[in-house]
């Protein structure tokens, strides 16, 4: 089954402290539906301006991204700029250009309505209510998000995750949106406003499912290099979705699994700059590492 | 068969952002003798002064520790003081007297002079290396730290690595040795020091080993309430070596276990102050959430 994907689509512009890459292809939805192609066929919403590099729209190709519902806007494409510390652990906005996603309307192609499996990428909640409004009748929905929105656009996050069946975010943001340091006790108070299933994630420490079968301690891929971070929770949360629509039976049972499978093909996107990490890889090199996962974790 | 565990006996004054509790029994080698006592019999190595509470000597016995090796001093037990900020990551030493622990020669009963499993808890390196020297023909000594002796005492430390089997230190700490912010590069600039295991610690996320074997990443038990960290630490590496010297068979074949069983004696230890966690706990608790743990990691 295919995964219906809503995000940013972007160009990113990101310096560490070994390189400095200007306008990569980026953003939330690009990095989520490169990861769920190795798994399943994905159709992509989103909007780009005139600017944005034909190569990028072979990418997408390449990879099988279905494109129907990919908007060229008159204008420029959303364009971030960002740097990272020495330690790869914080970064900082350096410019954020909205261009044609400031004016986005997402209109689902009639070919995306009865989308079944569908990952509302970070962007606006406005905009991922927007596109779930328009859905037929899905069978699992899955919300990313990022500070930003649970700073500035907290009423529409909250009236968001009344609707859907999943939940990702990071440490960070858990803290913020539930003023609660402890992330067992974060997870019980997120559940209360609405997902079923709840994933914090922790960068190079794993991420944590929180569901109706209990806790789920997910591993991360241990990494000796880190070229570059920026779209590994897109990554994350794009492999969950794409491997959780391809699986057979219930999510419930699936969705360890795929939570494993999510954090190998991050792991991945860390490896390269933009996409470049993800795109090089093949599905056999993500089963390699799913299965060394296992030896690293089993006692 | 026994631990030998030499470390700091000390009373430690601890303030968190719920509560404040005064000289309780505390130090490395209290925090890990009574850890691995779950396991199997513990001689314990340290010294306290004439201020020394009878309490704290009972609880010992209570533990089946064989206090041969404990030195009463003239003077005053080492004092701690400390406070944990809100969100109980950082900790801040208001106060450290050392008392008697400043002149401390350790001398070895000769009973222990034979022992095979040997935890050179957190003390001065010097200390460590002078315990070391008296031991006959120790099978498996693993050695612990801190960031003072990295800072101070750094010649003392790298003498001790290179004649130990295994060292355990946290994930600043080895940051600080090795000058190497990714884990897994750390991990092998420690392995030239000399110790076929290096664990590091990374608290709440859990473990990772590195050892002949390969790389092992052991979860944290998941903790809704911490109510006092101090000790956590000592408390996984002694009950990692208490399970290991009463396990069958190659250190190699058992270590991944025995750090399960050490997260999970350490997360008793989180949940009271200085080690009323700890010492409330029956072994058959400690098995339920080594269990409880294969559930929440299995995929």
């Amino acid at each position: 089954m295919s995964v219906l994907v809503v995000g940013t689509t972007a160009l990113d512009s990101i310096k560490t402290p070994a390189k400095a890459n200007p306008r990569l292809l980026g953003g939330s939805a690009s990095h989520a539906a490169v990861a769920a192609s190795f798994f399943a066929p994905v159709k992509l919403v989103g909007c780009v301006g005139e600017d944005f590099p034909a190569k990028y729209i072979s990418l997408y190709r390449r990879h099988g991204i279905d494109l129907a519902g990919l908007q060229l806007l008159p204008g420029k494409t959303f364009h971030w700029s960002g740097e990272y510390e020495v330690n790869m652990n914080h970064r900082r906005t350096l410019a954020t250009e909205l261009g044609v996603i400031e004016t986005f309307q997402p209109k689902l192609p009639e070919a995306y309505l009865d989308a079944q499996f569908v990952l509302l990428a970070n962007i606006a909640p406005a905009l991922q209510l927007s596109v779930l409004g328009q859905l037929r009748k899905p069978r699992f929905v899955v919300a990313d998000s990022m500070d930003l929105w649970i700073n500035i656009a907290l009423a529409d996050l909250v009236r968001l995750l009344k609707r859907v069946d999943g939940f990702v975010l990071n440490d960070g943001e858990a803290q913020l949106l539930t003023k609660e340091d402890n992330l067992f006790l974060a997870l019980k108070k997120i559940h209360q406003l609405g997902p079923e299933y709840v994933i914090i994630k922790k960068g190079s420490h794993g991420s944590v499912l929180s569901g109706p079968k209990g806790i789920f301690l997910c591993p991360a891929y241990p990494l000796s290099c880190v070229e570059d971070p920026t779209g590994a929770g897109d990554s994350f949360v794009g492999g969950l979705m794409g491997y959780l629509s391809a699986a057979r039976g219930p999510v419930g049972k699936n969705i360890r699994r795929a939570m494993v499978y999510g954090s190998v093909t991050a792991s991945f996107c860390c490896e390269g700059f933009g996409l470049n990490g993800t795109t090089r890889t093949k599905r056999a090199e993500i089963e390699k590492r799913v299965k060394q996962l296992e030896k690293l974790t089993r006692f």
